[in-house]
Parts: C-alpha cells; structure tokens; sequence
C-alpha cells in the first residue's frame, strides 16, 4: 500500500498510499534533533514508541470527539493517517512554564498558567520557528481569522483531554505543540504527532521529566523513560 | 517647577513638578542608543530635536483628538506632560517591512502591509524588549483585554494621523514606535515620545533615510537630518 516518499522531516518521513490521494503514511524515524537542528542523535527505538504513543494519544482523542487525521497504527512505526495540507503554524499550549519561555519572557521555571497560555510560531526552519501574533499568521498563510479561532479553541480542548489522559499515567503535561492541516474538504483537522518528543511531560510524584528534555539536557537513557511511557499506556488504555 | 529626578531612561529624564502629582518634566538627552544599547553615542543637540518634534506631532494629534499626556513644550529640551502609570507594553505598528521583521520573519524589505501590522513588546531591557503576543501581556502586565483593544485602536488611528503629518512635509512612516500609560483617572492615554528616534521615516522621493538608522547603520550625519525633519515641520506647522 505505501507508495512514493513525498517528503521527509526530522522526525518523519512521508508516503502516498498507492490508490488513493487523500492519505498518506507516516513513517517515524529514530532520529532525534533539538535546538533548531543544531542537536542530533539517533536511538533505534525511538520511532517506535513515537508512532505508538502518538497512535494511544490520538485513538483517545477521536475517542472524545476531536477531528484529526489519525486512522490507524498499521505497524511499529508506520501510521496510516489523512492527508492534510499543513498550516505552517506551530500551536504551542502551555500549562506550567519550562523552556524557552521562562528565557524569553523571565518567567519563573513551574509558574502555572491560569488559563493556559496558546502561543504561535511560524514553522519555518531556517528562521528558527519564530513566535508570532495573529496578524503574523494572516500575513505568511492563508489561515482565515475563522480558523484561527478554531484552531485555537480546539488546542485548548485538545490540552483538556491531555491532561486527563496523561494524569491517569501520573504525569503531568507542562506544555505541548500541535500542528494542523486541512483536509481534502477544507476541514482544519489536527495533525501530526502527540508524543514525548513534543509533549513535556513530568512524572506526578518524583517530578521526573520524561520527555525530549532528557535528550536536551542530557538527563538520562531517553528509550527508558519513552519505554516507561508506552508501558504505562499498555497498562491502563 | 522643576522637581526632583524621578527616573532616567536611555532617552529622557523624567522629572517631578514642584507642588503637582499628576504632571512630570520630560527632559530629552542628547544619548543615541541602539541594538538593545549594545550601541551608544550622544550627539549635541539630539535631545532638543527629539523634544521639538516630539512636541509638534503630540500638538497635531491632540488637535486630531487623540488623548495623550502632552502638555506643553517648557524650552528647547524639556516638556511638561501629564503623569501616568507606563504599560511596560511597546506597541509598534508597520505600514512597510524594515529592521526586525524582515530578519525575523524573512519579509523582504518594503513589502507593504494592508492593513498595517501591530505588534506588541514586552518592555524590559534585562530580556532584549522581547515579542509577545495578547495572552502574554495580560500575565505579563495588569492591562485588561478591554483596555489592550484600546491600545490597539489607539495605536491605528495614531498611525492613520501621522501617516498625513509625515507626507505632509514628504516622509513616509515605514513604522513606529508607541507607549501607552493610565493616567490619574485610569484613563489609556498615549505617552512618550514620538520622534526620528522612535520612527522609521522615509524621504518620499530619494527613500533616503531621515531616522534613527542614519545612527544604527552608519548613514551620515544624525543631526543635519534630526535637524531638516524639524525645519521641514517649522516650514508647514
Ligand atoms: N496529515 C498530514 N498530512 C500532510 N503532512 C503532514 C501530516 N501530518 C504531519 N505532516 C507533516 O509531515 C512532515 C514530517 O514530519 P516531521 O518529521 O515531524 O517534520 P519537521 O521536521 O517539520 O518536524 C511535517 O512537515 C509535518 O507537518
Ligand atoms: N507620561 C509619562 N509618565 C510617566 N513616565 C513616562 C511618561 N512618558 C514616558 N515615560 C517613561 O519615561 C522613561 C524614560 O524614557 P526613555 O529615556 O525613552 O526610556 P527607555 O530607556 O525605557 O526608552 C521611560 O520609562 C518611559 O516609559
Ligand atoms: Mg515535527
Ligand atoms: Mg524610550
């Protein structure tokens, strides 16, 4: 079924699906990358838990009724999923400062958002993924000021089911980026991947962090603790 | 009726009126800075062009009906204008792409913006005056949503005034720079300066650049153009 690489990312790679143009299988690569590129490692095992994490996370949000483009896992690495076209905005949400806010804005290290903070950027890797403002997202795509409030509003739904569904694991969801598309009819659906890799996510009782962070601080054995998440996943969902 | 110093900043020193708790002295330096103060010079004479012109532009708009702290011009360096309570918040708007945003968000220089771009600062130096969007200045400061549509609207019709004031002595305003304050009564109004320092102005015919660039990039003489913005305005005001 999986047809020609149409393109490749840092994460993933990127097939059509012989027969049919409104899908597309992702391919999770071991690759790991941090800091705009400038970080690089490979784990063998990686792509794994990422496609199946992401495939858990997903599952759960159809489940409660959020439109992605999720289909199903077809394989350890490899999921099948529903062709979008990609607005390149980056949606980050932000429950509990870390990272390059709390550099940015001087913002203390676990301070909580009450609300939760949404935040742009503009997904373009040789700027280095710059924050932006609505009307910069007017300006570089053709995002409507309808779907960006759309978009917005379901980050939002999206970050509420996160958090009930990492908290039954005992973790904690600091902050996390989304990405959206849309669909063949027009449909802004969410899209990509949800997984440690673009989650912060923070044990409940030790504050241990389980996520990228351990690939950019060079905190630990990054395939344990993502070998830890799927465990707790297989356990309880 | 000069007070004591209540504050200096990289442009002006602020001063207390004797006998007056809602009015301040302010005093323009001849102090040039740039890149984040990386880059200093003083320039005899720029605190006096600054005040003049800063004074002719606050005498066009409250004319125009827009509400700010300007009171009256006391002597060549120094004006009195009412005491507010600064929103740490830089509003700049853009009418056409220079400086930052070209670097930052890859917009090639004098791409036209329709409508004109706001974006909003976080006033504080410690972190280079960084780029936020709304949610981040009400966690940031005590500016209510209300209040920043405001601002906003404000900052718009500032930059629908000046556009007519500056093309009415044959510069364009590529963009600018504003702060806002609550006075006494709680009221938004428009505070600071507005001045070549402050604003990217264009020679309409040649393009030549009459601001605080000729200082930034090394163009020439800062005060021969400091000084033909303010004749140009004592010619038609
Ligand atoms: N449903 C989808 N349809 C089309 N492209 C998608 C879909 N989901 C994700 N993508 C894109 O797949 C590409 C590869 O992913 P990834 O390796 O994570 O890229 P990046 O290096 O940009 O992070 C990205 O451009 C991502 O936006
Ligand atoms: N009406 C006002 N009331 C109180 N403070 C003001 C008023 N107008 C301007 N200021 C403040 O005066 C200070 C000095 O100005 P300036 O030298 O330009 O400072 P900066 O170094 O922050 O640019 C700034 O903090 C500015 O916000
Ligand atoms: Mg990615
Ligand atoms: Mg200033």
């Amino acid at each position: 079924m999986k047809g020609n690489l149409l393109y490749e990312g840092k994460a993933k790679q990127v097939f059509e699906v012989e027969g049919s143009d409104d899908q597309l299988v992702l391919s999770y690569k071991n690759d790991a990358t941090a800091f705009n590129g400038k970080k690089k490692a490979s784990f063998t095992g990686k792509g794994k838990y990422n496609n199946l994490i992401t495939a858990k996370v997903f599952e759960y949000l159809k489940d409660k009724g959020v439109n992605s483009h999720f289909i199903r896992a077809l394989n350890d690495t490899e999921q099948l999923v529903e062709r979008t076209t990609i607005i390149p905005v980056e949606v980050v949400v932000r429950n509990i400062a870390a990272g390059s806010i709390t550099r940015r804005l001087g913002i203390a290290e676990k301070t909580v958002f009450t609300p939760p903070l949404v935040e742009l950027y503009y997904k373009k890797d040789e700027l280095g993924d710059p924050i932006i403002n609505d009307a910069h997202a007017f300006l570089l795509t053709d995002v409507t000021e309808q779907e960006l409030q759309q978009i917005k509003s379901m980050a939002l739904a999206v970050n509420t089911q996160l958090q009930v569904f990492f908290e039954d694991i005992g973790l904690t969801i600091a902050d996390f980026k989304l990405e959206f598309g849309r669909n063949k009819n027009g449909e802004i659906i969410l899209s990509d991947e949800i997984s440690p890799d673009t989650c912060r996510l923070w044990d409940v009782n030790t504050g241990e962090k389980m996520d990228k962070d351990v690939f950019r601080e060079d905190l630990g054995d990054l395939l344990s603790v993502y070998d830890n998440i799927l465990n707790r996943l297989e356990a309880v969902k």
